[in-house]
């Protein structure tokens, strides 16, 4: 935890950098500081995941959005945060809005050129089992 | 919102038109009427990815097909629609249902020569966050 | 039902056997037995999947494992069991235990040489519509 997964539409390979997009999210994560000033995200536990969907079908299929002079070439990002337990209702907000405001700003472009949709969401996990190993966080809990 | 996600063993993949069919599964969900016969999934929100995986396992791994008289290559497709809050029960059975109803046609030559299961559930999202950009719908909504 | 999603990052695609992996997990789940010496998860209706992530990013992107003697090239993967309504804690326990010893186990040699997460988490699924379609479970039930 916590793990940003994004599904997209494969047409949108060609027209970003997602490896790049991912390394930015990251940022964004690690960036991000509760109420009280301190870092919400271990940065060892800090995880971002892409996955294109080689199939895939949005909206009309693009008869609209051809009509409208685009090229119906519908595009979707879907951006899924899973967060552990028990932080408060403000720290999902504030990381929430620093999540959103860090994709908006990564497809501003392609927002303004395709039709598409971007969607971010936050879920706090409810698992009922949990088991993590991690030879990674050592690298970052041992300065501390 | 919707978003459908569709998670599949990829020896399905030339078996099928898993294009073809996410746009079947699309036009299931567009097609919804809720018991007041309002579309229950909006235009511009209906997303429909699909994911082969190029690795699994399933059940015994092929033994008890064989000796079946099957290939023993068995088969598996999880279909996850996810949706919005605030939708009646009786929605989400007409919902379910027409899905349901619609992977099943798609599937009926498959699940009639193929050990394959077919799974299709529908998660009502309890996200502590969400954000949504979409140059998508004001295609769909500007004509209402 | 039970749906063992593995999500990794492709790093480790050349490291290791995931299609091997996959049947070893999916023998740990035909394995568990709960409580009461039953068996947990129905042999038709266990199902692993794998989807290598082709972008991904982690932690601080690799500076601190470098300057750590360490290659910098961090990895991760996230199995999640998505299992039905209805078992103990007692069961969840269980399973999760089991999952998670086999899936250390298939991850030692890695554990011990790469900057890596492992993390095994169950949930159990709260989905409002669900239908199952299978040619699968009548293979392993008419024996029964």
């Amino acid at each position: 935890m916590p793990h940003l997964v994004i599904y997209y539409t494969a047409n949108l390979e060609p027209k970003l950098d997602m490896t790049a997009l991912c390394r930015h999210m990251a940022d964004a994560m690690l960036a991000v500081r509760d109420e009280n000033g301190k870092q919400v995200f271990p940065t060892g536990g800090t995880r971002v995941l892409a996955y294109p969907a080689p199939h895939f079908a949005v909206a009309d299929g693009g008869a609209t959005g051809q009509a409208a002079g685009g090229s119906g070439d519908y595009s979707f990002v879907y951006m899924n945060l899973r967060i552990g337990k028990g932080r408060t209702a403000t720290t999902h907000q504030i990381a929430g809005q620093a999540l959103s405001a860090a994709a908006r700003a990564q497809f501003a472009r392609l927002l303004g050129s395709e039709h598409m949709g971007l969607t971010v969401q936050i879920d706090e996990g409810h698992e009922v089992f949990d088991a993590k190993h991690s030879t990674l966080h050592p690298l970052f809990n041992k300065a501390a």
